[in-house]
């Protein structure tokens, strides 16, 4: 039918749902008529690039304003961020795994109560690239672990349940497909890897804390490439696993900044 | 000496330290002038908070201005905020583990450039309670895992390090003991859960999944009241990991608001 599953029994036993982080309810907002037409929903990190991608997909899809006038749809929240451009829902999710993931919940229920169809998710932003020229697009194939293993670890009360983190195959060798109009950035599809840590976490040397040598970081980096790994962030494997598990048609871009 | 200990060898070696989230850095700004007189750091989840935070601060030490001229020191990001009201930071930290360590790592690094002496750490916010009076603020004592052990597994490259989640004792007692001035905040020391997700990993019955039933999840969060968890959150852990090994004396107090 191409709406999102939410997988949830209880959800259809209350009486209103509060997506409390986004500011939005389904008895104080009509969320058919504000969000049922959706088709591209585009997620990053921070608040001022998704608004500056929405202005863009504003001017991209020809739509009236000058860029200048995307509103703030959870203006309400400062823990995230929400625009509109047409069709596409430009969306900010901070840092991490935990931030993402609860904005994911939101967004996906939001989905769902708002009877979207055949919606798109991709994720967009920078990472650290491995082995790759700087401003490389990376198209995730599969998200892996700091272990290089293809799962995602959720612990559901205080059992731990292990998830898949495929992206959709079709999806990325049609991003990649458009790419190639594109020329000034060298796109790929490859593995990303999924870390808990900024510093220690992805072999950073300028922490607060650091407890390992630059060769025992360049050792564990190599093993990463030689693993199918061609970039590193914070938040792929809770997207893939999250997408996959409510039939959302998911991908992940990032762009090597350096 | 009061410093706070920056465990990186790393960092001695390097020309320049950017503290990247932060728009700060040792080239670009004068840390210790600009910082070097902070005696108190005051650390929450949301932006918003943590200005109305700075603004009671100013009108609390009597400073100058009407409390609506705080400004945004890291105004040049959009990952955190910080402001400062006489000697005391205010800053946010975002959601989740991930979120809050990236800020600890580069706050961390700041007070050491700076030269501050005898620092105190104090995390504020909301938390859920457990089994205690709406509007009660629980300091912690320790910070405990899902499992309601009290430790932090930091994955280090892919190795996994077990650190202490112990808050300072005697901080806690003063604050307790503060807490006896103001009649209608009901205030407790207990140990605080940190859990990596909102809805599945607290026992949420209204995410975009949910596996188990309301007998379960009341059945897990009677074994955590039983094991002294009083409240719930998702940072605790590595905020206390960090202060405790960078030896910054610190505390968590949450206010919980349901």
């Amino acid at each position: 039918s191409g709406l999102v599953l939410v997988k949830n029994p209880h959800l259809d036993l209350m009486e209103e749902d509060v997506l409390y982080h986004l500011d939005l309810g389904t008895k104080t907002h009509n969320l058919p008529a504000m969000f049922g037409d959706i088709k591209f929903v585009c997620v990053g990190g921070s608040p001022n690039r998704m608004r500056a991608f929405a202005q863009f997909m504003q001017r991209e899809l020809g739509l009236a304003g000058d860029g200048q006038d995307v509103a703030d749809i959870c203006a309400g929240s400062d823990r995230y961020a929400m625009y509109r451009a047409g069709p596409v829902l430009s969306i900010s999710h901070g840092m991490g795994i935990p931030s993402i993931s609860i904005m994911l919940h939101e967004l996906i229920k939001l989905l769902h109560h708002a009877k979207c169809r055949d919606v798109t998710i991709i994720r967009i932003g920078t990472s650290g690239g491995l082995g790759i020229e700087a401003g490389s697009v990376v198209i995730t194939d599969t998200a892996v672990d700091s272990s290089f293993q293809p799962r995602f670890e959720q612990v559901v009360l205080d059992d731990v349940v292990v998830r898949s983190t495929e992206l959709d195959r079709d999806l990325a060798e049609e991003l990649l497909a458009c790419s190639r109009e594109i020329p000034d950035f060298p796109t790929l599809i490859g593995h990303t890897m999924c870390t808990y840590d900024f510093y220690e976490g992805q072999g950073r040397l300028d922490g607060a804390l650091c407890s390992f040598s630059s060769e025992k970081k360049l050792e564990y980096l190599r093993r990463a490439y030689d693993a199918g790994v061609r970039n590193i962030e914070m938040e792929s494997t809770a997207f893939a696993a999250l997408c996959g598990l409510c039939g959302l048609k998911g991908e992940s871009c990032r762009f090597h900044l350096l």
